[in-house]
Formats: structure tokens, C-alpha cells, sequence
């Protein structure tokens, strides 16, 4: 089941995913991705133009994150400017996978007037977000063994959330014999979190006196949990690690003040399993393509 | 914060849940209990009449299944007949807390004409689904254990379905050093598979082959799943189990014809652990009247 | 690697065996299992007499007990007599492999003045007495999962002793989300118990009011623990389980009078899991002729 | 049960030794670490001789390890010169408990002419290193999940060896859903790696051709395993860590010629989490003080 694909920019993990694409048998088109030096021994072409890389494949493969100007898409790799009008006018039909795609983009789409116009963010693909909470819950692990210097083996770790991330990453600590308290709201979540055997607590109802307990406090909600109140209550050995994008969960210039050992660990997957990203990516773009 | 509850009929599991709720300090007024022996050492009311039980509560606690006939409710610790109309005319406002209540009693209700008449299905409530599936797996592991001449460490287990029960099911397997496989459609559900470590596959594509290694097979998933094509691909020696509700997940006649080893197990949490089922029934209620 | 035995006598799991070693590809000569019907389909020769059956054979493979009154080897599968001293005598240098042997059956084989008689007994060895510990603990599982009506989820459970069966149970109960606690009197015994991620207690120092909290008790050592004194501390829904071989490790008579909810669980093995014992006999018969 | 102790050199370890000593209760005599800055607020004494610090004391607590060079003990936060002569020499009885004492050290005790010069080497104590081997354990995971571009969750883990650092390890990585195979040569280690769910292979029969597979190779025996043939057999992505003390079990020069990815991790609990090394040599000192 050999596919074209175009694959247009990007940074590292794009790279490693044309070279998984074309390990796997499919034939890879590659415009602004110049300087990525170890594409060039793979069976890949480098294209001249963007329009010839999109007209040799059938699908249009963008970067993640998609644009950080909403002009340009992000291509590290080339000292050319790709324009997003440029790709979407001639995609031509073609579906254009990308990450972290801007709404604005989306609007562009509309005014277009072509039909068929098919972009797809595979940052909003739920398996692909379930399967890099591993990355995530890894990278975590080393942080908490790396920045202390008492063991995690039976330390008290509050993970404040319970969604995807917290979900695994809980299952990881409590495997490695960490005592582990969920902090959630629903009642829903509250039965999972006895259910997989943790403690739980209610994470409207923490006081600064209930946070002294803890050794490790992981946050994983993307709003103000840990605000200066009940920064105050958290032990001078503890290690905070936001997991949360911005805004984050914590009151970082309170946090400062009062000298507390805190990590924003942002973008783990990438930055702690490239190769597995990249393939979890590859899995994710064939199971779009499957359902096409 | 003690509360005055009528408990109206109801088997074992409701005599368990009043002698928690008396123990924990609510007042409790019966009726339709009177055979109930284990209730009459306890701080517990016996009414002479259905309504002298309703009037003197603030909540109506009914029997789980609420009836099997949609006249009367199920009352086996009591000769008298109580009619389903009769709790909801005389409940003037109050809330009625039952399980498995059947559609017609909805529609009873909506026919009325009075103001207020709230009833709960506990049965649907989330949070009990969810912690009901603790007592399922181990339920499930007692059978594995006791109807096989092998052990099931290092036994290859097949999961058909990943909702509640399987999530809850895997996880005690597999920590039990079995070899899990779950079977699943949704993309999410195949990631989130192999997020906590199982082997999956694709419940649309079993094959009577790929059934052949399996020393278990267990299904979750309340409809045929295990045709006759299917059947005839388990090896002797496996033990199947359908946890699934009515239709089940197995077609019995041909399971039987094959001599298959294969068990429908049904309301597990019931039988295997009483006390907690009562337990969790309590809390649900409690979470109920905190929402009030 | 085809090895010839004769099987001579022998239980259930001698069955099992023979089974097994037949369908690994050994030539088997049976006697004194006539009626174990079951074998009759296989490739297995039955022998009209003991010589015929020993002297077709390289290694003789008898009962496990061998013997339950000294002069003669178990055979609950014939009717034949088979005295233990015959065996010896035509043994003839050829290995027995057989287990639970009373020291007479040494002292005999000391006052013969034959050579090379070499008696070994299976159950001594060491790495079938750890692969055993599986189905024990498996066993105990469905024990206390089927002997109470709460989960075993979330329980306090006391493990007394930390050998063999000790460390598999708490590992796999563990891993039921049981709060395990082991108590062992060595120091180094208590660092591992802590390395697993268990809490340790004394096993010196329990007290009566110590045991207050426990919900399972399961007991591995086999001298008296649990007292008459420490007994009247158990809580009345406790189950105490007693995996400890003669004398056990209770006071049963007291246990008795103050109405314990107790369990003598000897010999697990065989009666869980037959089909994965026989094949441990087998592995561990195996390892024997490699080392010849 | 207050204790005085004379502290005499020592580094990292020993400081945090004596600050828990202290916190605990103990009275606290040092010499040889006067450059120690964070020990001048805690209660502790800074003696200006040796002898007077010894003499205040019960208990003489040395440097781990003791001495480098066979003259002086190691005190690095102290300029002055302290000779192991004049330690025994004014012990006068007190038994001197420090760690990693080389042999001759023992000789010299011989030779003196005293009674009662009792000194006890912390690192022969089983307790303690057993409780290191978490540490150990947590130090390699963050190792593995650092040094590849890969997830650990699935990967094929290799451990050569089944002593106490192996057990632990196995423990861990096999609970963040790593696939562990552990190497062993003894009929016994055989059987728990499988009790405990792990995959077995035989130390003695690995080729290159076996190696292959492997993610990971963490090896625990002190003496070559990892030969250049042997070597020739890993795969370009596989990392391998080397856990054993000198020599190691690896052909360093040819894992250097094959640019093999390779970590030889030594003294993991000082410099993963000194305070809980800490913590734990104070349990042992207790438990070697209670047996006095």
C-alpha cells in the first residue's frame, strides 16, 4: 500500500518521519526541507519547487506546529519562505496533514472557493494525543529522579488532573511504587482513580494544609490550580512539574518568590522519544488515510 | 448531616446498604422489609404502612431492579404486594432513589400530574458503573482461577470490548502476569490499549485462526460477537467467559454443540462482594444529595 | 533427546506427567497405573510386571508422597501392591526420581549393598518449589476472593513469613491493588519487603491490637504464630488463610472457639493448576538428566 | 534511645548522615569535616582533636569509603591529615562503624594488641545494600529514558544477571511495561524470573545472534559477560549500561571500536539520592546498634 506523500517543511521530527515513510515503501516528495542532511542517502526527492513535490504525491504533509506566523509554514530546515496560501492553493484536491494548525488557516480554507479542500490536524487525532502521553509520562519519571536527591520509591506524588496525561503517568509512578493522589472534580473521575487503586482527593477542596504532605506535585490542568495561597503550603524538598501548556497551572512569579523547585516541561514527546513520535505519527497519518 | 430515609422493599444488597446508612447515622423507616432479621437489632424503624415509612423520610430508597413486573416492586423479604403507583402518588416531592428502573415507570410518572416527582436510577449513575467493575474483575479472576487445571500466569487472555469492565479487567490480569490482548475498534481505544501495555487487535477482523492461541477468552461487549464461524477456532482447553449482559456476546447453542468450556457470568458485584456493592451504593447515594 | 521412563504408581499429577512426557516425544512403561484410563490412547505401554516396565526403562519415575506407610508406594490407580524395597532391588543403577520420600526409604536404599543407587527426591529441589509458589498463590487469590463479601481491592492484608510462597503471594496480591503488609524477622528480609514497595512489620513483636486492622491474614510459616493471645485481635470480618504445612501456623483450636473465619490450605498446587504442576515436574525432571 | 556519635571525615554522605543523626535526636561529635558549612546551624559539635571528639562518643562513625590510600582515612572538608593508626588507637573499645574497608585495615586491628577494636564495614551489610539497590534501579530507568531517542514502554530489555540489583531493576522496568528478559545460569534464579513474569535465558548459551532483539542491555555481573564477540551481535540503537563494579562485565576497548552507545553507571544511590543513601545507612547503623 505504497503512498506519495509531499512533504513540505518541518523540523526534526518531520524528518524522521519521511525517513520512517520511506523505510515503510512509500515514495516521499520533500520541498523545504534542504538542509535536512540525513534525508539525502534515503529514497526521497528533493524537489525544486513546492509545486512539483505536491504535484508528484497524492497526499500534502505540513509541519508541526503548522505556522508561528500565520504567513510562513515552519521550515527550519530551508532558508526558503513557504507560503500557507501557496500550499493550499495548489494542493489541488489533495489532503493536507499537518500539526497544531492555526484557525486562521482554517478560515483561509473558506475563502478559498476550490472544492475539496482538506486539512487535517493531527495534533487533534485522539490516538495520537493517548499515545504520546507515554513520552509524556516517561519524560516526567526522569525528571523526578534527576532533580532530587531522595528516592521516588515510596515518596507521596499528587498529580493534579485526570485526563489523558494524568491518566498514564499515574499508572507509570504507582508502578514504581510511588504513593499516588489524583486530585479531580467529577465524580466519574473520582471512581476511576479508586478503581486504578489511588488515592484521590478533591481538587476543588486543597488547602495549603493538605499540599505539605506532598514530595512531588505533578499539575496537568492548562488553568491556575496552584496559586500563591496554596503554593504556601508545599514542602521546601517538594519538585513541582508543570505538564500543562499555556497558561500553565502554576503562579510562576509566586513560585520564584518563594524559592520553590519548579519545572515547565512543555513538549516532552519530542524532545524525549523523536524516533517514537515520528512513528507514532506514521501510525496516526495511516489510520487517516485508511478512512478515507 | 443525617437523613431521614424510607427504604421500600428491596433484597440483600438494600438490607446491607440500610445497615450501612443506619451505622453511619441517618435515620432509616422501612417498609416492605419485615423479614429482613439482620435489621431488627439495629437503630431501624419498622413501618406498619408504606406511607407511614414515606412521610416520615426526606428521601425514598427503592429496590435494585425496581421491579420485574412494572406493577409491583420487588419485595422478597416481605409478603405484602407494594404497588409502584402507590410510592409514586404518596412520594409528594420527595426524591425516589432506585436501580434498573424500568421505562413504563417513567411514563407512570409523566402521566402524574403532580409537581416534583424526580426519580433516580442509581443503576445509571457513572461513578457506580465504574467502581462495580472492581468487584466484576476479581469475579472474573475467582472463575479464571477456579475452572481451569492451569494457572494464569503467563496464559495468553483475550478481552473482547474495552469499555469499563475491560479497562478495569486488564489492568488486574495483566498485573497478574497474564498476557492481555485486547479487542477493540475505535482508534482511541487501540491507543490507549497500548498505552497501558496490552497487545491489541481489531474486534472487527477475529479470525477462528487468530482465536486458536487464546487459553481465555472473555467478552464485555452486550452483543454477538462470538458466532459459530468463531467459535469453532477455540482450542478445547479454553475457558470462556461472557460478562456481558443480555443478549451476551456468544452464541450459546453453538458453544454448547462444541463443548465448550464457557461460563455466563452475570451481576457479579452482587455475589462476589455484597458489603462493598452496598458500600459504593451508599456513596452514589450521598453524591446525589450533595448535588440537590 | 527421547528419554525411556517407567512410571510406577502414582496420583492424578503422575498421570498428568506421563501424559506429557509421552507427547514430548519419551517412550513411557507404566506399572501400577492400570486404570487410569486416560492413558490407554496414548503412546504408552502398559507392563505386566514391575522388572518389565524398570528394566525397559533408563529412569524410573515413582509416586509424589512415594509412600504413605513405608513398605509400600502409592498406587491409587491399581491394585497391585508395589512394595518400595522391589523397586530398590531392581533399580539396578537405573535413577528414581520420585517425591515427598521418608528417610527410611534413604536408610533402605543405605543397607542395600548395591551400587549406584540413586534416589531423588522432586519436591526438594529448589526451582520446583518456586515455580509452585504460582499456583499457590493463584489459589489464594480465589481463596480470599471467593471466602468474603468485600473486594480484595484497596484490603489490608498480613502476609506472616517472607520465603517463597510469602514473596509471590504479597507480589501478585500487590498487584491487586491490596495494601500488603509482610512481617519477617530478619533484617535483610525487611529491606526487600520495603525494596517491593510492601510495609513491614515485626514479625516478633505482633500484638493483638496490631492485627485489629487486618482484613486478610494469610500465614506462610510452619510453626506457631498466631496464638491464642493474638487471635482475640482479629476482627470478626477477617479471613485468616493458613498456607503453612504441618503443624500450620495457628492455633486452631482457639481459632475454632472464638468462631475465626479460617482456611487450611494445603497441597494448592495440585488442586488449582494439576496440568501446569505436571509440566513444572516435568521441567524439573529435565534439569535433573541434563546435570547426570 | 539518644546516641553519641563521633563522626571523624567523610564526604556528601556522611554530612547528610550526621544531619539525620542529629535531627533524630543523637548527640554528634565531628572531626575532619570542620569545612562542612551546612552541619554549623544543626546541633552537632565540632571538636579541635580528634581524640576529643572520639572520646565524647559511644560510637566512632568513618568515611565510606574509609581511606584511599591504606594511611589516611578520606576527609575531604578538612585540610588536616587523619591516620587510621590514630583512630584504632584511641578507639579503646568503641566499635567504629564506616564503609568500603579495605583488608588491611582488619590486619591492623589484629596487630594492635587491644581488646574489643570492633570495626564493622556498612557496606557488608546486607540490609543496606539491598534498600540501595532502589536507587540503583531508579538511577539506570532515568539513564535508559535519557540517553535513547526512543520509549521504554515496549521495549526489549535484557538484564545480565539475577542477584539483588537485577531483582529490583526487573521489578521496575517490567512495571513500566518494558519487556525484560534476565540472563541467569542457576536452576533457581531460572524459576523466579519466570514466577515473576519476566522472560529467562540461559547466561551461558548468549551468541550475537540472541543479542539482536534488544532495546536495551543493562549488565549486573562483575566479570566479563559482553565480549567482543558478543558485542558484534547489538544493534546500532541499542544502549547498553553497565551496573557492575570493576572490572565490569564488558569489553570496554571493543564496545569503543564498535561506537556501541554505552554507560558504565557506578555508584548510582550517592549521586542519584544522597539523602535517602543516607537514610538508609542510618537504619542500618540502628539495627547494627540494637544487636550490640
Amino acid at each position: 500500500m505504497s503512498t506519495k506523500f509531499s512533504i513540505i517543511g518541518g523540523d526534526l521530527r518531520i524528518i524522521k518521519l519521511a525517513q520512517i515513510l520511506a523505510k515503510d515503501g512509500n515514495e516521499i516528495f520533500t520541498y523545504g526541507l534542504d538542509k535536512a542532511k540525513e534525508l539525502k542517502n534515503e529514497n526521497i526527492v528533493f524537489c525544486d519547487t513546492l509545486n512539483e513535490a505536491i504535484e508528484s504525491s497524492e497526499i500534502i504533509i505540513g509541519p508541526i506546529p503548522f505556522s508561528s506566523n500565520g504567513i510562513e509554514i515552519n521550515a527550519p530546515f530551508s532558508d526558503e519562505k513557504i507560503e500557507i496560501k501557496d500550499i493550499i492553493h495548489n494542493s489541488n484536491g489533495r489532503m493536507i496533514i499537518a500539526g497544531a494548525i492555526n484557525k486562521d488557516v482554517y478560515e483561509m480554507q473558506k475563502n478559498e472557493d476550490e472544492e475539496c479542500i482538506k486539512i487535517v490536524d493531527i495534533m487533534n487525532r485522539e490516538e495520537l494525543a493517548v499515545l504520546n502521553t507515554i513520552s509524556t509520562a516517561e519524560g516526567t519519571i526522569e525528571l523526578m529522579i534527576a532533580n532530587t536527591n531522595k528516592i521516588l520509591h515510596g515518596a507521596e506524588v499528587l498529580i493534579l488532573g485526570f485526563g489523558r496525561v494524568a491518566k498514564t503517568l499515574a499508572n507509570k509512578i504507582n508502578a514504581l511504587s510511588a504513593k499516588v493522589t489524583c486530585a479531580a472534580r467529577k465524580e466519574k473521575d473520582i471512581a476511576w482513580i479508586k478503581t486504578y487503586g489511588y488515592k484521590e482527593t478533591n481538587i476543588n477542596e486543597l488547602s495549603n494544609e493538605k499540599l505539605q504532605k506532598y514530595d512531588f506535585i505533578i499539575n496537568t490542568v492548562p488553568k491556575l490550580i496552584l496559586n500563591e495561597e496554596l503554593l504556601s503550603g508545599i514542602k521546601k524538598e517538594c519538585l513541582v512539574i508543570d505538564l500543562a501548556s499555556k497558561p500553565g497551572g502554576i503562579d510562576r512569579k509566586s513560585a520564584k518568590e518563594k524559592e520553590i523547585n519548579y519545572i515547565w516541561a512543555l513538549a516532552l514527546p519530542g524532545k524525549i522519544a523523536p524516533v517514537t513520535t515520528a512513528e507514532f505519527i506514521k501510525d496516526t497519518i495511516y489510520n487517516i488515510l485508511r478512512k478515507r
